[in-house]
């Protein structure tokens, strides 16, 4: 069987061959974009689920706006048609014949959505406002990457309008943690919550919160955004509302995403040289059986167990399938359940019916200590518990990754030294300028200035001011 | 409070009267492209969920293809570019350059789909491969309407690929009964399964299934169809697979699809002129409860025991919405929800409050004879054999109207007559020249086939040859 590259050899490649290999997703025939395939669209299915439930819980809304935008509307916030531009694609043909007005392929939707706010907020009853949308978006990218950066991508994107700049920036910091949530409970990554600089914000934002995480080559991922979006689009699109007083007052709005990224951060974040490791709350299956025969009298009673098993675990309402392929090694299955990176593998052969029992075996952990006997009655409880463990186990292994490649740095050589491959906390007091230099000296970025801090002052690790913040520096995806 | 127009009066005005009110949809500043609004959203996100369950049940799984295709890959199949080439919209501009070849938004997936099956397909194991998906497309439209023609619409498009001809034909077969099950059974709409003729199969394929709805105005609409490719697009996108005796053969493809056209088609067979009937099934609130009261002391208990029915009810899985909007009155409330379709209004006043009781007025059933009185405890069950009950009357209704406005037509004289307002059956024998004529003598064209065919012969009923089938004809949307 075909292995991937390893990651010390080549992690560009490893991140590649893993996709390839575990069948989550392909590069398109259109340059720039990709081809979900069904084992990635179920990862991508149970992300949308979990986090599309947390949304409704919290009042949000689903709602679909149209995928071309006028091109004149892109252009009416001024900060956010500098920021996009480059990305665009354009339609200039329609129905056979050249369109006045180009239309944009959305490559976010703001500017449409705000003018629609524009029309559905008369007074202070109308709000909060609270909208999401599942849709894809385009960007133009020269350089792509498998989910982390392709011309279209999928994702939702939520759009909020409140009457003040208070209740804007609650919406905007709830969402965060709804994100922040949602990648350490449920893709068992941890995340550094903390807010954009000045440079990396929002093209046409007042403030951006992201979250950060650690990827396997240490470099960081912004896995979601979260944007308060003061009063800039409320201006451009004109969406008032009237007080409590009769006064019009500009609304205050928010947006905020996450995307198919997250599946990049998924195989980045737990993958290793046998493949994905799926966490188990989102992993497509969540436990794998494989059948153990040689002769045809074992097979039936293999089997006879092994069917049992698995109506057993699906009644119990989990993601499970029978691996039951003619023509393949118990070997050639182990391995290519491993690519795919279920969480946990039942092993069935001859002497486990005899004492019905199954070989429980962890994707987490290979070898024989990932190995547990197990009596097939009360085997549920016994995988679910199980899982549990195992999501906890990736969560851990991945924290602690994060922990023993963070540095606190206080000189700008330890500086160097430290985001060549790792993250480093500085304290910052550095300009926009400064932000830059530091980028192209060392290739790093402030990724955020975590909620995080550790309070008092200290020396700006590149102008040497007194700075009164710590910032996350990294190389970055 | 604002009426819709009626039906009598100006069928296409009640409709975009009723979408308006009823806040399911408007149109977008984009030309020909509607935003769907969270009601409507909410309406779609429920057939969703109920047609993906059963295309996953039978074994297919979900997927995502690229937005955008290569000009040359439409021009591949020669039917297929000429069916779609007047409605495509054209990106000519990507990341600020003129593209060396153009890109289509795509009307439809069957080309670049074909295209990554090719790879995708070796062996007569990799078949049947059975693909779903969920996406946006763009057929450019001159005469929008909302939900029924749209530049932009959602969709599901499946795409299959079988190694015989009677297994394409099968799994064709087969999409159209879940069509139709989906539609009697979750929208509460009968319709007319059967195969569409020459003139109205899709551009690419050897055949064509539909199942048609009778609207409101007794005009037809195709609510889902269903093609068996044949090996067109197999050959024109080498889709072959190796068989059992180690030959190159071409696979078999079908595709399939039903759009957010279902929508305008439960909002035309079920509304009426208070507004919308949504299906129990579907409905986005199936019960709205309304508390009723005068005084603060009235208040306090009406919504004690209001709150304790939304609890029960939310409880028992219901979609259940409580509405306690202050400076509204009760009547002001019953219109509102009638207007939006809710099957089950729940009303509480002081009275009810002492008897422990509620009253369950029936959207399906205007005045008292749609009013209940029940007790509060066994409430939920209640509900539950209501709502089945009001499901059934509502496909009742839609059944009766549809066969008191379907004459079987035996002289062209009557069919003339008949399809004004209505469906005919017919004898057909004719060529798709006859075909044409009729359509441009009546304006009705063959809807389908349907399967449910008499036996026997008769005269056509336009040429008066000898014909072995009856066809379909109405006037559609």
């Amino acid at each position: 069987m075909q292995k991937v590259t390893p990651r010390s050899e080549d992690y560009a490649r490893w991140y590649t061959d893993v996709i390839q290999m575990a069948d989550l997703a392909t590069y398109a025939p259109v340059r720039g974009c990709m081809v979900i395939k069904p084992y990635g669209y179920a990862l991508w299915e149970n992300l949308q689920r979990s986090l599309d439930r947390r949304f409704k819980e919290t009042g949000h809304e689903n709602a679909y706006f149209p995928l071309f935008i006028p091109e004149s509307f892109i252009k009416k916030e001024a900060e956010h048609v500098e920021g996009f531009s480059p990305e665009l694609a354009v339609v200039t043909v329609g129905g056979g014949e050249v369109l006045e007005e180009p239309l944009i392929v959305r490559p976010t939707s703001e500017t449409i959505i705000g003018h629609m706010f524009a029309q559905w907020i008369n007074s202070y009853r109308d709000l909060p406002l609270l909208i999401n949308q599942w849709a894809n978006v385009v960007r133009w990218e020269k350089r792509p990457r498998l989910f982390l950066r392709t011309t279209e991508f999928l994702w939702q994107e939520g759009h909020t309008a409140h009457a003040t700049s208070e209740e804007a920036e609650a919406e905007t910091i709830q969402i965060l943690g709804i994100y922040r949530e949602f990648a350490e409970e449920q893709a068992a990554i941890p995340v550094t919550p903390g807010k954009k600089s000045e440079s990396e914000k929002f093209a046409g934002a007042l403030h951006s919160y992201t979250i950060e995480a650690m990827m396997g080559d240490k470099r960081a991922l912004q896995s979601a955004t979260s944007h308060n979006l003061g009063q800039n689009f409320a201006k451009a699109f004109e969406i008032k509302y009237l007080d409590t007083s009769n006064q019009q007052q500009y609304c205050h709005t928010t947006s905020w995403g996450m995307s198919t990224r997250m599946v990049g951060a998924i195989i980045m974040v737990h993958g290793d040289d046998m493949g994905l490791k799926m966490p188990p709350r989102l992993a497509p299956v969540q436990v794998v059986i494989v059948p153990i025969y040689k002769t045809d009298e074992e097979r039936a009673a293999v089997m006879a167990m092994a069917n049992e098993t698995h109506e057993t675990l699906r009644n119990a309402g989990f993601r499970v399938k029978m691996d039951n392929r003619d023509g393949l090694t118990p070997g050639f299955k182990f391995n290519d359940w491993e690519m795919r990176g279920v969480p946990i593998r039942v092993e069935i052969g001859p002497k486990d019916v005899q004492n019905r029992q199954v070989v429980l075996a962890r994707r987490d952990q290979p070898g024989k200590e990932g190995k547990l006997f197990m009596g097939v009655d009360g085997l549920a409880e016994n995988v679910s518990s199980l899982l549990e463990s195992i999501h906890q186990s990736l969560f851990n292994s991945a924290l602690a990754f994060q922990k023993a490649n963070t540095r606190e740095v206080e000189t700008y050589d330890a500086f160097k030294e430290a985001v060549q491959s790792g993250f480093a906390l500085a304290w910052w007091a550095g300009s926009r300028e400064d932000e830059a230099a530091v980028k192209e000296e060392t290739k790093a970025t402030i990724r955020c200035i975590p909620f995080d801090q550790p309070g008092g002052s200290g020396k700006c690790v590149y102008t040497g001011k007194e700075a009164k913040e710590v910032a996350l520096f990294a190389r970055a995806y």
